[in-house]
């Protein structure tokens, strides 16, 4: 067991400043490295010391392995805490950080090697008899052979370029009579894309939910788990409204999937903290996806509903330490969600829109929690992921969640550029994801840029109704109050004043 | 039953804002009332509708209380909320509202009443044998009559002034012989102070802890509590600090002030939200103090640990529904500790330093609330509590509670004014607060101005590197590098870079 005290986080923006945070409240020292870009960023501020690793583009900076290895033993840190992202699930800096005598908080350089294969990873967890999505899990090309596993399987089945990615050499088949066809066709797509023909068969999952599941392992072969996130509400296969627990597993489901997740874990011999991905069709039955050996951007929901600060559960394994606490210790208290606010705009297809915090206030109160690493007047880098913030919500159920996140996201004032909270406010007032049903394909499914309702706030109410014209105030001249007409006469806006 | 659908908030500052929140997530619309002074407020900026009742004096707004029931009259709200503090425990002005046909959101004018007397709540409580700390209950005037009492109740007694205030005419008899010449000076000096010689005898506790219990009772008839707070660090009599739970009660002696809490609200039949005080000496014996018919400054604490929302039960109560859970849905988890900060000088007797908040920049991240009234480059009015925010920190333990209490103190920038931000950290950094030991004399005993450390902000520390002449940056001209040597060439202060 080594005690640490200095750290080097190997990061930028939100991640870097939220392990900050918890390493200050541990008394441990905390070393910032940045780019050229992130020279006024809030992470390197807040850091006790901060060390310049090179120009904007990541290669050359966050992922220079070499630079931030050399900085964090010129400076005496002790450890590195990759975050999320850049070299957090790279197994070789895993194992230079070990090498040249530092400490990596995270999980050995051989666990992340085998959950970094698809293939070994599900080798490794067959051994505990995890679900897995039925397949032939490797290349078909024996037309028999493949229709006679189809069979077995169950239509709708899935062919998938080995290859692949992106969706390329992808086919759906519905019924027997297509398939021989659909093969074909995938193949050949396949090769043409990726120089290779060779194609998996899988089970179809029409209406699949993404949930995962929050693992801590120690260095003692102890592992448990803290529940699930429910993660389906994506836009271009990336999450952006997470929750936990998930409104739809039962107890014997949520604990079922929980030990399938230690299993994962245990079959790789993990320690540190990490994330099971699992997808669930509509009747609950879970399968293996694959696991992050990382801290996930979403942990603050499971953080919210167990009161467990996991970054510094990451400090305490990283030191050789057993686990603070045992499974029967760990129970779910009320209902947290997250949004996350991203520069980009909900009505053209999400793409980014980076620009200047020309305003920026956050949301406050009870129950709200944001985990930023921007301030007003701040740019949003182009450089790296277009992520502002994490507007995290809890509540004593999940109604209450919602219903924060609601006004949160009505108290939060940015301009400047485009973000997702507009979308997060539809997500919120919709009744697919109030109900809890909602799967992956909810963005494809139901939004639409029209269905975008404008959250006037305040300052921009006031520039309306300075410019509405038939704007009146009754006296003391008070700018909060008056109406906005729109051309037929009717009231569109009020806010009275007596 | 009736539903509320709009709610005048009689207050101002952050407990305004901080109800109007709960209210907006509960779909509830909101009216703020404000005074000349406070027409920049973020309380009227937040509000559906605000209306302005007056001049700044609080005689003349925020305690004129036919203006307000006119005001609420108006505008249709179905329900006032008082808010702590002006008119929260003024029961002429709860008969008022009610006879208005509006809703108050808070007990009956007959509970404020019977609360409102000392005398009149101890005879009340008295019927439920509630614990009391010894002594006459009246006024004594028969020296041997007093002698009595006082040996039944045992040295050290107290004798107070029965019109007393403010310490006046308040002695310590530690022995029997000092007794009948303590008696005849604290008569006489109560006499020339307030007209009135008549003294009471009460046992005077050495080491006293201000502990009191959040409760909340429906209009069905019951009541339940939501454990306690602890109150004990105190300046000018007025509470500072605050935490929930005590660090020293146990589980036993926690039931059982919590059952005689919910005694005393039975004894006036009390409904919303109260808070029943006690004193406890260090045996943790606990004595009934007083109760107050309100939501209290602190409540958010017992928010943090019970995952209750506090304003929104008020409203389900106020709307003539049962309470939303039973005793034993409550529970405890994690710890809570409030910082009020305050625009006072700690080195100066806490005296107010009102003025312009030059820079207001709140701490953020896991655990921390903030609840405020103000934002940056706003004055601190003259004419009100100085209160700016409070500081609210969440951990797993007290532990961590403290050291994320400790971190946002660090992160929270103010500057203009001067805060009881560092006391703060001087009271966090405490072996007495640390052992929970501490008693309403922490400050009296343990603080001297001398003891506050400066928290050095970023912003200062550069002000102070610039000035230090001896300052250096190596390259890129980093501002957040470099070192401070004092006189004798020593490093006091050290950012590296490199």
């Amino acid at each position: 067991m080594q005690k640490i005290k200095k750290v080097l986080i190997a990061n930028r923006g939100e991640i870097a400043l939220r392990i900050m945070r918890s390493l200050k409240e541990m008394g441990i020292k905390t070393v910032a490295v940045f780019s050229e870009a992130d020279r006024q960023s809030p992470h390197v501020q807040y850091a006790d010391e901060a060390v310049c690793i090179g120009p904007a583009p990541s290669s050359s900076s966050y992922l220079n392995s070499s630079k931030i290895i050399e900085t964090a033993l010129k400076l005496h840190a002790d450890a590195i805490h990759p975050g999320y992202g850049f070299l957090s699930e790279n197994e070789n800096f895993a194992r230079q950080v070990e090498e040249s005598g530092l400490i990596f908080i995270g999980p050995s350089a051989n666990s992340i090697k085998i959950m970094g294969s698809k293939l070994a990873a599900k080798d490794a967890a067959s051994a505990y008899n995890i679900p897995m999505v039925p397949g032939t899990n490797k290349p078909v090309t024996d037309i028999n052979e493949a229709l006679r596993v189809t069979s077995e399987i169950g239509y709708p089945v899935l062919i998938k370029a080995s290859a692949g990615g992106g969706g390329k050499g992808m086919r759906i088949v519905e019924k027997p009579e297509e398939f021989a066809e659909q093969l074909e066709r995938a193949s050949s797509e396949a090769k043409s894309a990726f120089g290779d023909g060779s194609v998996f068969i899988e089970k179809y999952i029409a209406s699949p939910k993404h949930i995962e599941v929050q693992i801590l392992g120690d260095q003692h072969g102890n592992v448990i788990h803290l529940f699930e996130r429910e993660c389906s509400i994506q836009r271009r296969y990336q999450k952006v409204v997470e929750e936990a627990p998930s409104p739809v597993l039962n107890h014997e489901k949520r604990m079922a999937i929980g030990e399938a997740a230690v299993n994962v874990a245990k079959s790789c011999n993990y320690y540190g903290a990490g994330t099971v991905e699992f997808i669930v069709d509509e009747k609950l039955n879970f399968y293996f996806l694959e696991m992050n050996t990382r801290l996930q951007v979403e942990h603050p929901v499971t953080e919210m509903i167990t009161g467990i600060d996991l970054v510094k559960e990451q400090i305490n394994i990283a030191e050789g330490n057993t686990l603070s606490f045992k499974q029967e210790d760990i129970s779910i208290r009320g209902h947290a969600i997250e949004l996350r606010v991203y520069a980009e705009d909900p009505a053209n297809n999400f793409l980014p829109d980076i620009g200047k915090l020309v305003t920026y206030k956050r949301p406050q109160g009870p129950g709200i929690r944001v985990d930023d690493g921007f301030e007003e007047s701040m740019d949003i880098p182009v450089f790296y992921d277009p992520m502002i913030a994490k507007l995290i919500t809890y509540g004593s159920t999940r109604t209450e969640a919602i219903q924060r996140m609601k006004r949160a996201i009505s108290e939060y004032k940015i301009s400047g550029i485009m973000t997702t909270l507009p979308f997060g406010s539809y997500v919120m007032d919709h009744e697919e994801f109030i109900s809890g049903r909602f799967d992956t394909h909810f963005v494809k499914k139901y939004f639409s840029p029209e269905n975008l309702k404008v959250n006037l706030d305040k300052e921009t109410e006031e520039i309306a109704m300075a410019f509405a014209g038939n704007f009146f105030t009754e006296k003391n001249n008070n700018p909060y109050a008056g109406e906005i007409h729109n051309a037929s006469g009717n009231s569109i806006w009020k806010r009275r004043y007596s």
